[in-house]
């Protein structure tokens, strides 16, 4: 496949430039432009052109883009069109938030499952889920087949939470304890920690 | 300023590594390489080279960098070498877990005050903080002269909000909404949206 040699940072684009189409086709716009969408996502027009080239000609000289054609192409691209089940471990106050959080469905997932090792959350209720021991995580993830997972632990124990989980057979992991983790070469792993995107900032300050 | 022209890109990198930096001086480690590091961070000791590099001299051939040094010079690039106050707008769960959240200590921030527009929460604790009505945000942030906020409302509301941060003096904005904000080219805008990340994964899968 060509596709496989696109840089990640362009396949990181993709997700920013689906959320801003999706708004702009839920307001009821048919067509953009790379430059209204570029004003949208604070991104050069040509940078999005280029991008969005690298995987087929989507857009006409003078029309545009048509929205609900590149929204089911990136999707296809992003392999969202369909639901990706995700289990969430760790039921402190960001897995709490997560598990509430409506902004999964339509964009491709759906917690099927949340963990914790406290016996005190075992058993108890996350939003629509019941805490799972996670003494059992492995067997149930393998049971689902399940992919995709975040981590939501102590910095301290997500590099053993991220070994049980590639175990199961995760392949996407998702980790907000602030530590880098170490993963086979076909496991792919992204990061969420607020401090690192405020540095990035203070820096032009 | 020789350093205005570093892509943002590099910048983005700096916080990664002095994360890494400050978990190998914790654990007793003095002195480091850019193979060492980039084990740790998954970027190549190349390109590890290359981004501090573009800072001055911090390695020296055969013996790495020395840690505590580095840690102090990325510190100083990123200027986090202070601490800057910050504000919470929107005491949902992620508003919730981000003042509870104690990852901020040491790495160049403290959470100062916390804001929400819910009559029902105005004035309730949240961790060490009473939660502020959101319509007093303007003179609150600008009284104290506060230059850095997180965004934690629903995507209807935040960019009113923005719009009032700006208007306070905010310079740097972690938005936590799924939505694209607009806002002026001096003020530097971030986001933290889980299902981007998940969206960037699953194209390899």
């Amino acid at each position: 496949m060509t596709t496989e040699k696109i840089p990640d940072i362009i396949i990181g684009r993709l997700p920013i430039y689906l959320r801003a189409l999706q708004r702009l086709s839920d307001s009821g716009t048919q067509t953009t432009s790379s430059q209204e969408l570029g004003g949208i996502v604070g991104i050069s027009a040509a940078q999005i052109r280029k991008d969005i080239s690298q995987f087929g000609e989507f857009g006409k000289q003078g029309t545009g883009y048509e929205i609900h054609y590149l929204i089911e192409k990136l999707r296809d691209i992003l392999q969202v069109n369909r639901v990706w089940e995700v289990v969430i471990v760790g039921m402190g106050d960001i897995g709490h938030a997560l598990a509430h959080y409506n902004g999964f469905a339509n964009r491709g997932f759906h917690v099927s499952m949340v963990f914790d090792n406290d016996p005190k959350k075992i058993g108890d209720t996350a939003g629509d889920f019941e805490v799972f021991d996670s003494a059992h995580m492995i067997e149930k993830i393998k049971g689902h087949k399940i992919k995709v997972a975040m981590i939501t632990v102590p910095a301290t124990s997500a590099q053993s939470v991220a070994d049980q989980l590639v175990k199961a057979g995760v392949k996407a992991i998702l980790n907000y304890a602030p530590i880098s983790l170490t993963a086979p070469e076909d496991v792919r792993v992204q990061y969420i920690d607020p401090v690192t995107h405020l540095q990035r900032m203070t820096y032009y300050l």
